[in-house]
């Protein structure tokens, strides 16, 4: 088991009702606020009501600031972070799934901060302060209400860049299943690929002895599968729409990575997807992950097989091995294709004439090989997205 | 699904040679520490000489408490209070098992409060504020390094009380599996014991569709069976010692609780015995939860079932249910015997003319009944002290 720090600080409050806590919560951490969200959704259903008549009744001063796109633009940020300036705001609540509230992260990282906030995503510095954010979260998917992640995109170049630090976990996250029950089927897939990505990300390793953490990751893993196939059948079901929320939760805020190191190549290969072409990230991880399982297993082939065995019940093939970690590949091709998932990059309409393009942009220049499990060289990458064809 | 509130912020620093940190750690929280400890268990093995050479290197000014007992007593945590009062100590750290971080615990609630620190365990205040409280960890067992729970004995009228809230929390948790090398092994499978009763006491629940925390619960108890099975054979062996202590952990911050209500009874029941006759608190469960099992296993025999079959590999029997429960409780009373620890009152030297004592006292007189599972009258208390006779 490797050495490891552990800490998930933020505050969870589950379950039916609790956006009406967003004011009282909001008050215990800014004098002034502002309130973040995406596009027309939260208004159609009524959250954005809930919410705001939730900040007047605790007499919370706020300003507002919509219009956080999917794969969120370091446009809107800069444009958070001169509003938070110019108006002494201290505190963030964003109301939405993952785009919302990495946006959120990043305005909070950069209202402090002196120079470009984008600094903090190409490693030119470390975060050292931010305003604490709060969130209401409306989708299951990226986990951002208690990772230390945030993902942007910067318009000029197209780069969607991650920032990890532990500074970057928000101090409380509201979430109730019951928002989710609006949430499209493609969306409520996409999200279910996301968390199931964020813990396979982790889970394939070569590092013996973490039984533990192992177990942690299959029992989530046959947990969002079960509860995906209900939801995708009965979407108004509050038991599997709330079990789905807490996953997506558990998937990410380090817990099922303890003691081992993550790899992280499928998510860096998907962004570059989603960067180009805009497609949703977990509709994206649909089309690499499997992809990148299939380039790798031979390195490991038990550690495929014991995800055939313990996630999707395969019988152990004694005599090939392989045939079980092939058949637990295909296994989760077809639960993505079942919830409605794009397995290939032609199913997302885009064009093959790219790869070599996003392989040389995965590829960062001063990075060395990507990924852990493999470390990958351009050439991998680019097999992998040829895998996806 | 019930709704939650999961707050668990304590900073876990996992893996060898992390005790080193601990000045580092102590001063980024404090002024002035108050090191708190035990006999002599980390004097003998250098433990000790690391930890004040790491606050010494650290420039941190501390005093010491030594003394703490097993079943920590009210009178010393007073001591304490006053110690940290005359000296202006603004931070404690507690270097041992579940024992001295409750004192330390206990401690940090008395500093500023202006009454009788007891009140905060016999329900008559609710503790506002605290001293933070970091830890050294030396014994996986209580969880208490993260947990929300403080329990300590008052010895006038041997009174074992507990004080549960979010405050209690520690501020971090240095655990190095390697110090736990040298315990003994009575010791080592009492923590075991422990550490599966705090999951235990949330997994049997009368809940339906909690199949996601049902999956953390059922896979933590079965690495720490593997690993404990490990354990009694290899005392030094690093990844068996690091699944433990971390298993220790994550069995009581809150995590395998989400969405449901706990029991506890068992632990109320495995008090009295502590407090009357200083039992270790692991052995006195590993009595009293089988017994709790037999007697309220017909409330729900598919829970006990699915325990036996997802925790110990039981078949299911189609044609009796109940078969499979009693088996499963079979299985984890021959898992107690196999790991050293007494299933009987009688293997603990505990006279039966006490038992009405006991459960007179277990059933508080203003707390209704004991429990959630099954809720328990004091003649219940009594017939489950009968069945560990």
């Amino acid at each position: 088991m490797e050495n490891f720090e552990f800490y998930s600080p933020t505050r969870i409050i589950f379950g039916r009702g609790t956006e009406e806590k967003a004011g009282e919560l909001a008050r215990e951490y800014g004098k002034k606020v502002l309130l973040h969200y995406g596009g027309g959704s939260i208004k159609k259903y009524g959250l954005y009501d809930r919410v705001v008549q939730s900040l007047r009744e605790a007499g919370v001063d706020f300003m507002e600031l919509g219009g956080v796109k999917p794969n969120p633009r370091l446009g809107l940020v800069q444009e958070g972070i001169r509003i938070c300036r110019e108006n002494n705001i201290d505190f963030i609540l964003a109301v939405g799934g993952g785009s919302v509230i990495d946006s959120a992260k990043a305005i909070s990282l950069g209202v402090p901060y002196q120079g470009d906030v984008w600094d903090f995503f190409m490693g030119k510095a470390l975060p050292e302060k931010n305003l604490p954010v709060g969130v209401v979260l409306t989708i299951p998917a990226a986990g951002s209400e208690a990772s230390n992640s945030v993902v942007i995109t910067k318009e000029e170049g197209l780069l969607k860049r991650s920032c990890n630090n532990d500074i970057n976990r928000p101090v409380f996250a509201i979430m109730n299943p019951e928002i989710s029950f609006t949430l499209p089927p493609y969306q409520t897939a996409s999200g279910i690929v996301d968390m199931m990505a964020h813990i396979m990300e982790r889970y394939f390793t070569h590092q013996t002895d973490v039984g533990l953490t192992d177990g942690l990751c299959e029992s989530l893993l046959k947990a969002i599968i079960k509860n995906a196939l209900i939801v995708m059948e009965e979407p108004e079901n509050y038991n599997a729409r709330a079990e789905l929320m807490w996953a997506g939760t558990l998937a990410h805020n380090g817990i099922v990575g303890t003691g081992r190191i993550g790899d992280w190549a499928s998510h860096a290969i998907e962004h570059e997807l989603s960067a180009l072409y805009d497609v949703a990230h977990g509709a994206g991880l649909a089309v690499v992950f499997p992809a990148w399982m299939l380039y790798v297993y031979k390195h490991n082939i038990n550690r495929f097989a014991q995800f055939a065995v313990n996630v999707f019940n395969v019988d152990y093939d004694y005599a090939s091995p392989e045939k079980t970690a092939l058949e637990g590949i295909r296994q989760l091709k077809k639960f993505f294709q079942r919830i409605g998932m794009p397995t290939s990059l032609k199913e997302l309409n885009i064009p093959t004439d790219s790869l070599e393009e996003m392989a040389r942009k995965c590829k960062r220049p001063n990075q060395g090989k990507l990924g852990y499990f493999l470390p990958l060289t351009e050439e991998d990458i680019l097999a992998i997205y040829r895998l996806c064809l």
